[in-house]
């Protein structure tokens, strides 16, 4: 027998777009929620095509691999909100799920009667979950945003790049992946006081929200200061060393954030042009960057990444190779602890990242990989106890996407 | 009378230190758990000195903003886990958690006794967390790391940067800040599973795990196609405009994902110089990107942020001023949407930003400011049963750090 999963029996309404909100709802899905993800008829979520050519999507199958890459465990229906057999599917489909996750405009669920009022007078226990970009309320409230929105409004992209050159952006799309376990956890939360009470709740997270997360120490050093953080290239302001160092092959990083450690790393590399006095102490050292990152480049400019690696390393010094994308995915470690899930997408082997834990107790797996547009419309009807003719009727007044017959 | 929080009554004993665990245990505390900070005698969390001078400790009331940042909604207790009577409490509290957490190097648990088996065996249902560097399993089990390690380890480091130059670090610790919400997700799953079933188990999550999250897509991609992404400065290779764009008083972020948002943002704009048939499709704006941003940026360059951000933002263009730490910290936004919490630490008051999304069902709210080391000692060893003599007894064998008398 299957052994249960955390989220067994629980069902997700999921309306959401792009990488956040799908993000999330594929947690969910891997902790064994029954995602039922909502897609505009013929299009579905615009992240299917995002950045990739044609002759891509002739290669993923039809679709990006970021969809592919967050969207497992989940059922796709197509239904056309524009349609007033298509609101009342969705609104049906609402009163029989524990969760329903959107992460439309402000207000355009409650235009289309989907509102959180609307649902919980059919099932008074939902949870409702809204995703926005700056939040459901405030002068901002209106306008939509994305990841590298977010990275400038936060100040995140002020404090990323070389002393003195202009800033760059963080590489991958840190703040709606924060965002999707954000809504996971808040989901989460309300689930088990549902549980618990038999309440459900109205809940919400947003990008803005998730990005001041990111980036709290330094809005409270800032209220608390004044202090405004500038870039600092690989380095910053907390200790020293704590930054990249040339090695014969690439690079590594180096962090030694108390005087223990420092000293650790001194004796394994074993230079005594690093066994300084002045060196000793964390607050001399951050004096002295300048001054300690030159020496100990000297030292690492000698040896390669990977005798650095091993000689800090054997000594609990924090140190670390300077991955590509691809070493890094590669890298044996990450597949060593369960971190990487493999399935079969129309015919094709595909490995995509796990969700970032460990249930022990209730493993997750992959049962479904990422749905077809519309590919489970019937099954879910069914399982959601629309009959045979009412899936006909709604069939026949567009409900998904379908015109009705002239 | 107060209204009750989602985890009223679930109590956290929490051995985590510095950044990631203990920015996991302040959520959990922020949703009404009882988190109990288990701190090293006279030391206490790293966390509280890290980075900060002695002159500026005075005047943050003896500890760093990241300390003052993270771990509000928790209570303190100093134990000596080197001395049997150390160990002894622990294990006796850790006998009436419901969760416990630590992040300690693989093995020190166990060699405490104080691993899973052994709590298990004094409270069956309990949950416990185990935070590592790279996971408890696998050839660098062993190693610890910390944010920046896994930036290199991960690849993120390797995406971020301007092109043909050497790689930033992203500028906030944000794979420790996203494996605090891993661990937030692990251990609300779990207690969910809990509560329908009755049984506890073992989680674990790791910076690996939440840095190959953070990576999700880039890795699919190389898996499936052997794509290995560099850095590109503020754009990326999924559309454009995606990118910071120069204004005559600073910079924007437009991004403008599709061909209707790009309509619209040159319609607004109202530049002719902007509305050439060769830019009117995604594919062929990521192939013209060098000509496109030159068109975009000498129209931007004859405007202020704030007219780029109300004309675009008008018309539901992604578009967001570049913020500095303090300009982002201060925008009315975060504060508008219960962003920011405040509370008094040392007789001075304090803000710090919230957990990252809102229950309205069950309310976040401080408590408790962050605690002195070891402040709440006595306190929390009554609320967990111990008698007085039981107190004494273990604080004159050493338990909380005071020595022996002679």
């Amino acid at each position: 027998m299957r052994k249960q999963k955390a989220l067994s029996g629980i069902r997700v309404l999921d309306f959401s777009r792009v990488f956040a909100g799908p993000a999330g709802t594929q947690v969910l899905g891997d902790l064994g929620a029954d995602v039922i993800k909502v897609g505009e008829p013929r299009r579905g979520d615009e992240a299917r095509y995002l950045g990739v050519t044609d002759e891509e999507l002739q290669t993923f199958g039809g679709v990006s691999p970021s969809y592919l890459a967050l969207n497992r465990n989940k059922r796709s229906i197509t239904l056309d909100l524009a349609s007033p057999a298509g609101r009342k599917a969705a609104l049906a489909m609402a009163a029989k799920s524990d969760v329903v996750v959107h992460n439309f405009r402000i207000g355009a669920m409650n235009r289309w009667g989907l509102g959180h009022e609307a649902i919980k007078a059919l099932n008074a226990s939902v949870i409702y979950c809204e995703f926005t970009a700056y939040g459901r309320e405030g002068p901002m409230a209106h306008i939509g945003a994305n990841d590298l929105a977010l990275q400038a409004h936060s100040g995140l992209l002020s404090v990323t790049g070389e002393p003195g050159r202009p800033p760059v952006r963080v590489g991958t799309a840190a703040i709606d992946l924060h965002g999707s376990l954000a809504l996971v956890s808040a989901v989460l939360a309300a689930l088990f006081h549902r549980e618990r009470t038999g309440e459900g709740q109205m809940i919400e997270t947003s990008l803005l929200m998730s990005s001041a997360h990111l980036l709290s120490y330094f809005y409270t050093e800032y209220w608390m200061e004044g202090t405004v953080r500038k870039p600092m290239g690989t380095a910053n302001h907390l200790s020293a060393p704590n930054q990249v160092f040339p090695t014969s092959d690439g690079g590594v990083v180096i962090i030694a954030p108390n005087d223990d450690m420092w000293q650790r790393c001194v004796d394994a590399l074993g230079e005594r042009s690093l066994d300084r006095p002045e060196f000793k102490n964390v607050l001399d050292r951050l004096r002295r960057r300048e001054e300690l990152v030159e020496a100990l480049s000297a030292v690492t400019r000698k040896l390669t990444s990977r005798e650095v690696v091993e000689r800090l390393g054997a000594v609990k010094v924090n140190v670390a190779k300077v991955h590509s994308v691809g070493e890094a995915a590669d890298d044996p470690q990450i597949a060593a602890i369960g971190g990487i899930v493999t399935f079969e997408a129309d015919g094709r082997p595909v490995k995509a990242v796990a969700s970032p834990f460990n249930l022990f107790g209730t493993p997750m797996s992959v049962e479904r990989p990422p749905p077809g547009l519309g590919a489970d419309t019937d099954e879910i009807l069914r399982d959601l106890g629309f009959d045979a003719g009412e899936v006909a009727a709604l069939r026949e007044q567009g409900a998904f996407g379908v015109k009705k017959s002239a």
